[in-house]
């Protein structure tokens, strides 16, 4: 009986080892990690920002859109005051389901003025490490370009 | 007027040199390169797939779509060698422009069975170094998910 309570204990163990793995994978971490994005893209101070992104863009992570280019954490951090003084009250929102593969992912995006109205639509491709955290975001904006 | 005559043969060298400089920037290279890489795609002929990626997919280029990952040119050459073994007779044809900024590039394609019906639509995104190589497609499958 011991040595079935002992394997009983050890099977426990495992399942909820797995379970734990299971619930922290890289891309579980990836889609937590977009979260905090989101949230760092509509935090106007930029400590906080500064905070949210430091859990969940690598510190060598790299942000192409067709106007902007930004290395790195601190890149990005200070990409976003620049767009904020530019653009005062803007907002950007995901529109779609985030689509994962293997250690990349997709989703549509729009960027709202203060009064709400529409600036630009866009869709961003990316990747993730093995942590979960972002290493890569390439933005295109509006609908792919019809053939001519 | 001899100093007038070397001045306007001068002016006449920068321009062409500017000319042929332009015609063979890095993302009209790319746009060369993504014509073979869609030549390759539908190229029956493994040793002219693999010289039609030789010029334009880079060594370590990497291609991955929601069900493969390929890693270098030779990786590519026998992952299309695999789908032509398993869906004879397919074709894959671009239906958008391709939209460039700073090294990345985004396009639609769909992929039709022998008989030119639709087996997915897709998109890839992707980059090219310096040479106009293409040095990673990234694809997705069908439209971006709607929100849940």
């Amino acid at each position: 009986m011991k040595t079935l309570t002992i394997s009983v204990t050890m099977l426990l163990v495992l399942c909820v080892s797995n379970a734990r793995v299971s619930a922290d994978s890289p891309a579980d971490t990836a889609r937590a990690s977009l979260e905090n994005y989101f949230k760092a893209w509509n935090e106007p101070d930029q400590a906080k920002r500064a905070t949210l992104l430091a859990k969940t863009w690598a510190e060598n992570g790299t942000y192409t859109d067709p106007t902007a280019h930004a290395d790195g954490r601190d890149g990005l951090v200070k990409h976003i005051q620049g767009v904020m003084m530019q653009m005062k009250g803007f907002s950007i929102t995901r529109t779609s389901e985030i689509e994962f593969h293997h250690d990349v992912f997709r989703f549509d995006w729009v960027m709202k003025d203060a009064s709400g109205a529409t600036i630009t639509t866009g869709v961003d491709y990316g990747a993730f490490n093995e942590s979960g955290a972002i290493t890569k975001i390439v933005g295109f904006f509006g609908p792919v370009p019809t053939l001519k």
